[in-house]
């Protein structure tokens, strides 16, 4: 009897409530390898937070390993200890790559790659998952970087608070379709197009006082970007 | 008697303990003038919303006449629906400058241009009111655009929720120093030193059945973005 190889199935978040895309819901994919992918090409991302019952938002770099995504900041940062708090939490990355202008006012709207994360936040307190966190943080940065800087001192390790968020659930949604106007609008004598744009990365810049070439990390990383991340 | 002319104050937001910037206050602005001046060339905020006691967050575009800025939906959005019923609201716009690399993992940032925004939300229900804020969104999209387009119609425009933010408070944050490092790592042998990032637009990309040039209002922002936002 011949046993069929089953095909692999792309492992996905699990659909909900919360991070079921509505909206544009082709566009959406909760597909784990594409959001990460989407997660580790953003340089930075957007937590929310509760403080005194008012939703804030603030940008911030971060590092993920599989299924967990690391946040760093001082004690006293009220983002983190909100964070700590609640225990929850929702991020979102976007890249921008277009402006879509159509005939129509309505229509406008714009291409990007961008990715919402439901979580579950824990705060890490012994050096070693610390470590962990910030070296993921630190080469979500730029890679092997980790590699090539000093490592946190005890002092630093003690100044530094390290959250470690665990995907519940995510979706990432890519919008990369041409312009659109209705039927009807067509024939409007107005300029409709695109409007590229991008995030790129130009020449590395040596601090003063160093004269030896840029290594290859760096090079890397600039070489990955300079057209775009 | 001679008057002296009074020496011109900077407008500002007041400072509280929502928007006064504690950590790296030097870089902070609450000048209006800087504040207005980032939120124009930042073409996406990010909007921190509650539901079910989640704070949540979502990028959007947007549109500001002086401490006024709107933003724009459909009625099934929960973003909006959450943000009329708690009437306030925190938003955030960013701009990449640069990843800092400093010798330790610890002194590793970045440059930005960012700002905070806490404001009280009002949902704008004339069509007149509508369509100012719709106005402004779509000529913060790109300038003049409005004049270039289709006006929204009886339809289009009932089926958009178009809300007003005035801002209560703001503080502008801009990070544009070297990297730097501690005495005692100035002599470690790693690389240091910045890798900038710009957000740039490209050639416009007219839709294929139109074989007019590209519009003054198309080039002028394409020229004004071409080397950065």
């Amino acid at each position: 009897m011949l046993l069929l190889q089953p095909k692999l199935k792309p492992m996905k978040y699990p659909t909900s409530e919360l991070n079921k895309v509505k909206r544009g819901a082709q566009k959406a994919s909760y597909d784990q390898e594409v959001v990460h992918q989407l997660l580790d090409i953003s340089p930075i991302c957007n937590v929310a937070f509760t403080v005194n019952e008012l939703a804030m938002v603030q940008p911030i770099n971060f590092g993920r390993i599989g299924n967990k995504l690391y946040l760093h900041g001082s004690h006293k940062n009220r983002m983190t200890t909100a964070l700590i708090e609640t225990g929850k939490v929702c991020l979102t990355t976007m890249i921008l790559d277009a402006m879509k202008l159509s005939k129509s006012a309505f229509h406008h709207s714009v291409n990007y790659r961008s990715v919402v994360v439901f979580g579950n936040v824990k705060e890490l307190t012994t050096t070693e998952d610390k470590i962990t966190g910030l070296k993921a943080i630190i080469n979500h940065f730029v890679p092997n970087r980790w590699e090539n800087c000093r490592y946190p001192t005890e002092n630093e390790l003690k100044a530094t608070r390290v959250l470690e968020i665990e995907i519940e659930t995510a979706s990432a949604k890519i919008a990369a379709a041409p312009t659109e106007d209705k039927k009807k609008d067509e024939d409007l004598e107005f300029w409709a197009g695109q409007i590229p744009i991008k995030t790129i990365c130009e020449t590395p810049v040596p601090k003063n006082d160093q004269h030896s070439g840029i290594p290859t990390h760096i090079m890397d990383f600039y070489t990955n970007h300079k057209n775009g991340f």
